[in-house]
């Protein structure tokens, strides 16, 4: 039975990306610097097939580790925006895409096995779509922000991973906001140390 | 040499204290459960003179760490009138405390050691006489968040140490704000996992 997960990097005052983000500006200003500890992995330049990058440690391990149970994405349609701007040909998904948003558009089928489905279906029916393409892996609920809010208020999400950069960027997009507490709480699982990066995992019971 | 930290509990959406703190409320709306994994330990409730609590885990060694370095602390007024109104007879501080205020009143002498120091003289002097009495033992900026900011923005803080707790309050006094990022950054010194709390500790570079 596939998990449903989020698994987000965020700046010590808990901003998932910095301000005036959209297509010519991802991540929004100073938000980049969110993912610096993930930009220096094999595990993840090779999948933008990009060269080069270090391996053989707890960082690289952990992201090869996220990649591979993901058998597919649902994201919001500014996230979509954002990076439809800025990803390679071959998109970095290589598995089923679920853009929530209102406009109608066919299915965009990518080099190397992502598909994006545009839909403004319920957010459980999309939920279980995704879950049907994934197959025996499990569904992660990329972002942004509004997204992760509404599959969490809505008590569909398992497990739930930050890692925290050691940064504060001081304005920005705010992952915990809108939230409805009587609806979920988390637990901790584990928190993995590195030089770079906290990461700390946490189910979430709904 | 003294080394001067800030060791704090913040919940996961960023937040030291709840809404409406004050004497009559300390830490504020829903406040306490930000604290919750310390107030199950010896090594904290022995502090405050109560019996009870857990020993021989990672979140009670810790406790008992932190308290051992502190020679001497530096807090705010609303601090310090929250915490007035409800600690025991003998103050859990067992040596000098420095409150920043305006208002004038003579050393307040407690027993078990703790001694209240009344000063509204400058941020950098306060420290100079808090190092004087911790001697060969360290400062801690105890808080509450102003101070803390305070002493971040004028580059005087050595280490910072967060334990995070699995809760998100809402709202309520945030620690990473007004915060003047040319005048310092932090470094991960390390991680550690325990099943109620994060904690995390930081060198600051200033």
């Amino acid at each position: 039975m596939s998990k449903v997960f989020v698994d987000v990097g965020m700046s010590l005052d808990g901003f998932i990306a910095g301000l005036n983000g959209g297509p010519k500006n991802p991540l929004g200003d100073g938000g980049i610097k969110i993912h610096d500890w993930m930009f220096k992995q094999i595990a993840f330049l090779s999948h933008l097939k990009l060269e080069g990058g270090e391996s053989n440690n707890v960082d690289n391990n952990m992201i090869e580790t996220i990649f591979n149970r993901i058998g597919a994405n649902i994201m919001g349609k500014r996230m979509f925006e954002e990076g439809e701007a800025s990803w390679p040909e071959e998109s970095p998904f290589h598995c089923p895409v679920f853009v929530l948003t209102h406009e109608k558009r066919k299915p965009w089928e990518r080099p190397g096995g992502t598909t994006f489905y545009f839909t403004d279906e319920d957010i459980n029916i999309v939920l279980e779509k995704a879950k049907e393409s994934a197959s025996e892996k499990d569904v992660r609920i990329s972002g942004g922000a509004k997204t992760i809010q509404q599959y969490l208020n809505a008590g569909l999400i398992d497990e739930f991973s930050i890692h925290i950069a050691p940064i504060i960027i001081g304005a920005g997009v705010r992952l915990f906001e809108h939230l409805d507490m009587r609806k979920f709480s988390f637990e901790i699982s584990e928190a993995v140390n590195s030089p770079t990066v906290t990461h700390i995992f946490y189910r979430v019971k709904n």
